[in-house]
C-alpha cells in the first residue's frame, strides 16, 4: 500500500473534488452514515457519479456495488492526497479578519496549526492569544524557516497582497491561501495558490440565478 | 445583441472560470494593461488556453489573434453572465466573521450591498453600524420578501447551517454563500450554493505540495 500511496499522481482538479468529498465524509459521519454510493455522492457535490468514481479510482479503490465503506475511504483519501502532511502554517495581516480565521472556531481543520501571524502595525501585535505567536515582518523569514512552515495565509489589504506572497514564497512558503481581493497568479511549478475571492462568489450566484431564469422562459 | 445575451446558456464550470477572470480583467484594467491573450490567461488562471478561449466563446467572442480587448471583454462577460442582475443580500450571523465579511473594505464587490443582517442573539443587533440593518431572525422573511432579496451568506456555527440554509429557501433565497465548516447540499435546480471551506484549502494545499514533491522523487 505504501508504494502505491507514494507513486500515484493524482490531476490537480480530482484533488479539489477528493478535498470536498473529504469534508462531505466527515460530515456524514459525524450524523452516523456508515456507507454511500458515488450517486449520492455526485447528486450531493453537484458533480456527474462518473466523475466521481474515476476521481475515486485514482485512490485506487473500486465501488462494490454495496457503495463505498465512508471511514475507509475517508482514510484512504487523506492518505493518497497528502493531507496533514504539511500542518503548520502563518498568517499575515492581523488585522479584524486574520484574527477571525486563526481563532479556533472551525474554520479551520484540528488537523492544522496556524502557529504564528505577521503585521506591519506595532499596535495589531500587542494580543493577549495565547494560541499563536505574532511578530514584526522581519522576522518572517526567521521564523518560517525555523518552524519549517510550508502554509501561509494572507489576509493583507489589496495594495500588499502580492508583495506579501513573494516574500512569502522567498522564505520557503510552498502554499498560499489569499483572502485578499487582488488576484495574485504564481508562474511557479513548486508554489500554489488559493484565491478566496468573496466578491467573485456574489457574481457566480447571480450568474447562476440569471441562467436559471433564462432556462426557464 | 440583447436576443444573444437572453438565449446564450453557459455550463457552470465556464460561469465560475469566466467569472475569476472577470477579476483577473478588472485587476489588469487597474494596472494600465489593454490587451491580453488566451494563453497569457491561462498561464494567470492556471487552465489550458483552449479551455479559456472556449469560455469565451460562450460569449460569442473569438480572439483576433490580436489578443482580447479587456475593457470590452469585461463588460461581455458581466453582461452575458447577468453579474450585478441580483445586487441586494442579506446575512444571517452577525459574530465577528459576519461583521468583518460585511464590512465595505474590498471583500465584496461595490456592485453588491449587504443590506440587511440577522441573528438570534439580541446582543448583536445592538451595533452602531449605519450601512446595514440588523433585525431578529422572526423578521427573516418578512424583510427578504420586502427588500426582494435573492442571495444569502451564512456566518452561523456549524450546529445551526443547515437549518438557517433551508430557512433562507423558505423565504425564497436563490443562492447562498456558505461560511460555516459544513458542507451544505441544495437538491434543488433553482437555489445554488457555495460552500466556503477554509479548512478545505489547507488540505487541498497540502495535497498539492505533496503531489509536487512525490513528482520530484
Amino acid at each position: 500500500m505504501k508504494k502505491d500511496v507514494d507513486k500515484v499522481i493524482i490531476p490537480k482538479p480530482a484533488i479539489v473534488r477528493l478535498s470536498t468529498l473529504y469534508v462531505l465524509l466527515e460530515n456524514l459521519e459525524q450524523e452516523g452514515k456508515t456507507k454511500i454510493f458515488s450517486a449520492e455522492i455526485g447528486k450531493l457535490l453537484g458533480v456527474p457519479s462518473h466523475t466521481i468514481r474515476k476521481d475515486i479510482s485514482f485512490l485506487r479503490q473500486a465501488g462494490t456495488g454495496n457503495g463505498y465503506e465512508i471511514s475507509i475511504l475517508k482514510n484512504i483519501i487523506a492518505e493518497y492526497l497528502g493531507f496533514n502532511k504539511y500542518k503548520k502554517a502563518c498568517i499575515v495581516g492581523m488585522g479584524r479578519l486574520g484574527n477571525v480565521i486563526t481563532t479556533k472556531n472551525g474554520f479551520y481543520s484540528n488537523q492544522y496549526a496556524v502557529i504564528a501571524g505577521f503585521d506591519n502595525n506595532p499596535e495589531k501585535l500587542k494580543s493577549t492569544r495565547t494560541d499563536m505567536d505574532l511578530y514584526p515582518m522581519a522576522k518572517l523569514k526567521e521564523v518560517i524557516e525555523r518552524e519549517n512552515i510550508k502554509i501561509g495565509i494572507i489576509t493583507v489589504p489589496q495594495d500588499s497582497a502580492r508583495k506579501v506572497a513573494h516574500d512569502l514564497i522567498d522564505c520557503g512558503i510552498k502554499g498560499i491561501i489569499n483572502f485578499s481581493p487582488v488576484l495574485i497568479e504564481i508562474n511557479r511549478d513548486d508554489v500554489f495558490i488559493r484565491n478566496i475571492f468573496i466578491a467573485g462568489e456574489f457574481n457566480i450566484l447571480s450568474a447562476f440565478i440569471s441562467q436559471y431564469e433564462k432556462n426557464k422562459l
